[in-house]
Parts: structure tokens; sequence; C-alpha cells
């Protein structure tokens, strides 16, 4: 038995904030029909693809913040994106900036901002949203580096937990790039059966800022290492995509991923730039390990698993007093 | 700043259920010299170390069962290697099976036995005990097979939970085989801080009774990646550490690994018998991971991970009604 889903990953080569969104559109649909092309169903498009990573700078000017987000999905920016997929019979994710208008706790309508995914059908149907809950960087301007990562400041966290969704004959669950570092967002769609992960990310090659950090290598290492380790835990197809290269004066790795559900890379990006990879995902080869390895229900412990709700940052095992002389 | 920790990994090659206690005893010891030779401080020896893996065996008869384990560690069988070691300034982990004496909830002492592992330090003393939580295998006899996996059945599943210990420096962790594959485990070790995580495992290379399985090559780039991507998502050194080789007809793979809180390979054996692989270990290297990318105090979002506790099984989401037709 098979179900096989061909997915793309279309990473993007930077986008620029002096790019109009008519450009960026025109490269995403480049890439929409390429995938198309090569018979995909189904492609992933980065974390926040259709801007520049803008929480690289500090903005303290609220209109200017607010031209990088989306009031709705789709919207007229974007409405090009969704005709052309449907025509292409093409289901997508997307990473975007969303502008959210939600009740307080007193009942008042709210303005609130989220990095967020989407996942539309072959049909142009929304049919699974997520908001990023592992949001890194500082909520404060830090003083004296030209380059800042703002993303706590910029976003509220996600509040819509680890929501798994059928979709493409399986079960679909998305994160957004910090997400992929952490094993207990992967867990609790593994919790809810996922057999196909979707992932925009984009990260760091270098400090901007001039500081010693890790190679570009090893950071793209890295971005591959965690998906690998987590699909093969987790029993899952993976679809890990960058947006790459020199973003304006930001650097990002590429590295973007097709991993099988045995933690294999089956196919990767070699550049920085635009580039489509297409794999035959067989979604039934999830089960083997779902069913022994992986079978949560016969092998999980979760009385012992308190710490992981029960606490938020380490606590360390007290030092023992001096042994007494003997 | 640094915290160098000349760590250990002894690779053992198949014990035989015709080999006496004293010829187990014998490599044990030579391995422990071998290791203290090359400058170790701490080695790392097999789960199981002290006889073959008798799970692969129905036993009816308790006797010839509980000839595999230990009434209490030390013990005059044990006794040589505590001695040689304290000798050699050597610590260990030391993985065997536990012949426990507790008081179930009416009081009663009861036998109960275990797969455990315990770490001694550089003075001879027992600083850390763990009981292994993923227990593989099944707890009935599957008939028409030759080798079984019996280990839901001659063990008790871990009432220890995943308790970090002081040592060496720094702070350690326990895992026991099938333990490494599973996440929960590791994150918890995680939030006590650990920087050094000690495993054994006996992981199968072919299926002994002749089904169709993964390769030899697929199962060793599993073990090592679950020890790369929780080691480093988790920030910690990992020493892991099999016994290899064909074992009374049940293949084991080797692939005993040093991995670095950066997730690579440092060191890694290539034989699949008795083999020494050491790396200096510096527990500070922890710390940029602990302190930046999983700082788990900043990043964290307990509130979303509540399906790892509140569930064992995967629950997959409702299938949705047909669409009515419009």
């Amino acid at each position: 038995m098979s179900r096989i889903v061909r997915v793309a990953g279309a990473q993007m080569g930077p986008n620029s904030k002096y790019d109009s969104r008519k450009q960026i559109m025109d490269r995403i649909i480049a890439l929409l029909e390429g995938s198309a092309k090569q018979g995909a169903e189904l492609v992933v498009l980065p974390e926040l693809a259709l801007t520049t990573f803008f929480p690289r700078w500090f903005y303290q000017n609220e209109d200017e913040l607010l031209a990088f987000f989306e009031p709705a999905m789709p919207n007229p920016n974007v409405q090009p994106l969704f005709d052309r997929a449907r025509e292409l019979k093409l289901g997508f994710y997307l990473g975007f900036a969303e502008l959210a208008r939600e009740k307080d706790e007193t009942g008042t309508l709210k303005t609130i901002r989220y990095n967020s995914a989407i996942t539309v059908d072959r049909a142009g149907r929304v049919i699974g949203k997520y908001r990023k809950v592992h949001l890194p960087g500082s909520t404060d301007f830090r003083p004296g580096l030209t380059y800042q990562q703002l993303e706590k400041r910029y976003f509220t966290y996600g509040n819509l937990g680890f929501p798994a969704f059928r979709g493409f004959g399986g079960i679909l669950g998305m994160l957004i790039c910090n997400d992929r570092r952490w094993p207990e967002g992967w867990r609790c769609y593994g919790l809810q059966g996922v057999d196909l992960m979707l992932i925009g990310y984009n990260s760091a090659s270098f400090d901007p800022n001039g500081g010693e950090g890790e190679s570009a290598e090893l950071r793209t290492f890295h971005s591959t290492l965690a998906v690998q380790g987590n699909a093969y835990m987790n029993s899952t197809w993976a679809v890990s995509v960058a947006k790459a290269g020199n973003e304006d004066g930001g650097g990002l790795i590429g590295g973007s991923c097709i991993v099988g559900p045995d933690g294999q890379v089956k196919a990767q990006c070699k550049t920085l730039g635009d580039e489509i990879i297409v794999h035959d995902a067989d979604l039934d080869l999830c089960k083997q390990g779902k069913e022994k390895m992986f079978n949560f229900a016969a092998h999980r412990r979760p009385q012992h698993y308190g710490r992981i709700v029960e606490q938020v940052g380490a606590i360390e095992p007290p030092v023992a007093p001096p042994a007494a002389a003997e």
C-alpha cells in the first residue's frame, strides 16, 4: 500500500525591504509554476515569505512596522498567489506576518501580531493555520547593535497550540523556524499521528553585528539535524524550507530539505537562492515506526515526564554540602 | 574557562551465555585499564554489560532467569571491577540487571527486577542510579519465534524518573538503550541542566528470526542520530556505548559514540568488538546553547505541551464529514 504525496520545497533567495510586493509575488509564482511542472501537489514556502525578515530592525513608527503584515489571508496583495496555485491545483504552506483582530479578556477587540503560517489545499481552501509558539530574539531594543532580533517584541506568542489537521491524504502539522529545534512541538504533533510536517524558516548564517559565532556550515547542520532527529522520533515526513542568502545585510542559511520518517535527508537545496526540491513522500512509510519502535501507546511513560510541563527553565540538582571529615 | 572531563566509551563485543562471569569481568577490567591508560576519568560501559542480552530467550525456570541478575551493587561477582576502577581512579557507568527488594503498597517486601545502570565516582562510590523507563519488546512469549524480546516481561518499568546528579565537575544523567530515542527523557534531564549524558545499549542489527528489516547501517544511523539530535537540543555532551557483534545468534550494532553539545560526533567506534574511544569533553561548551538558543526559561511554552503528559498514545484528528453537495 502507498499514499504518495509529491511534495516540493520552494526555497527563496533573499527578499529586500526595497522589493515591491509585486516583485516578491512574481518570484513566488515562478516557484509555484516550477513546482507544478515537476508534478508537485504541495509546495512549502518559507517563514515570512512575503517580506524581508523585518525583526532585524527596530521600528518606532507603527505604520512602518504594520506595512509588513497581512490583515487577512488571502487579501488583494496575495490573491495572485492563491489564484495561480488553484489553477495549478497546487496546495501550499505559506509563512507570513499576521495582523489579527481578537477580543481580550474584557471583550474589547484588539489588534494582535503573530508570526503565522497557513496551509492551503489544491482547491484554494485554507485547511490549516498555525502561529509560531517558540519566538526567539528579544523584546527590547539592544542598544549599539546594528541588527536586532525583535521577534519577541513584534509578535505575540502563538495561541493555537500545535493543531494537526487532515489534508493531502495524511495528517499534517506546521512549525515555524525556531519551533523545529523544540522536540515538545514535534511530540505534540506526533501525539496526533502527524505524518507530514511543514516548516518554513529564516535562520542567521552569521552574526551580522560582527561577533564571534558558529559557521554557516554548523548552523545548516543544526537546522538539518533538528529536522532529521525529530522526524525520526515521531516517524513523520518533514519538508523544511529556508529563505536564504544575504538579505538586507543579514545572512540567512539555506539547506532546505525533505526528510523521511527514517530520519534520512531525501532531497536538499544546494544554493542560497530560489531553488525547488521535490520528492515522492509515501506517507505509509510512517507506519512502521508508529506501530513498532515509536508505538507511543505501548512505550511512553508520561508519569515520568512531569517536568516538561511543570517547569519552564532548568532547575539544577542541589550542590551537596562538603562531606564531613572522616 | 573550561571544565574538561576526559571521557571514554568502552564498547564491548558480544558476551555469550556460555561465558563465565570471570571471563566477562576480565574483559571489562582490560577495558578499564585501556581507558585509564589513555587518561580517562570516566568510562561508559554498555547496558547489561555483565551478561548476554538474555531477554532474547523465554525462561520458564525462574532460577535460570535470576542467574543474570545482581542482588546488590557491588557484590562479590563485580567487586574486582570496583576494586580495579578505584585503583585506577576511574569512574564508570555500568548497565546491569538489578534484583531489588522493595515494599509494595501493602508494605510487603517483594523482589523486583529492573534494567538498571549506576555511575560510580573515582573513589568507588555509587553517585547515581537509574532504572530504564522505556522498556521495548513484549510481555508475552511470541510463539514460533526463535528469538524473543522479553524486556517488558523480565523487567519492571523504572520507578526513579530521570534523576540528574552531580559528579565529575558537571551535572550527569543516565539513560539505557531505547531511552535514547525518546526526547521526553532527554528533556527531563535537560530541565535539570545536564551537561553529560551517559548511555549504554544493546540494539539489534538485524531481525534474528529472518524477517525483513532495516539494514545494520540504517539502525546504526538511527542510534547515532537520536543521540546527536537530543544532545544538541539539550546542549549536553553524550557518551553512548554499545554491546556489539554476534551475541548468541542475535546481531547487535556497534557505533558507540561521543557527541558534543553541538550535536557533532567527536569519536565513534569502528569495530563490533571490544573498543575504546576517548575525548576531552569541555563541559563549559554546553553553556552557549543553554544561555542562548536553548535558554529554556526564556523560550519554552509549557502551556502548549499538555498532550505530552495528558495522553500516552496518539489521538488522530477527526476525519471531517463529507462536504455537503453545493
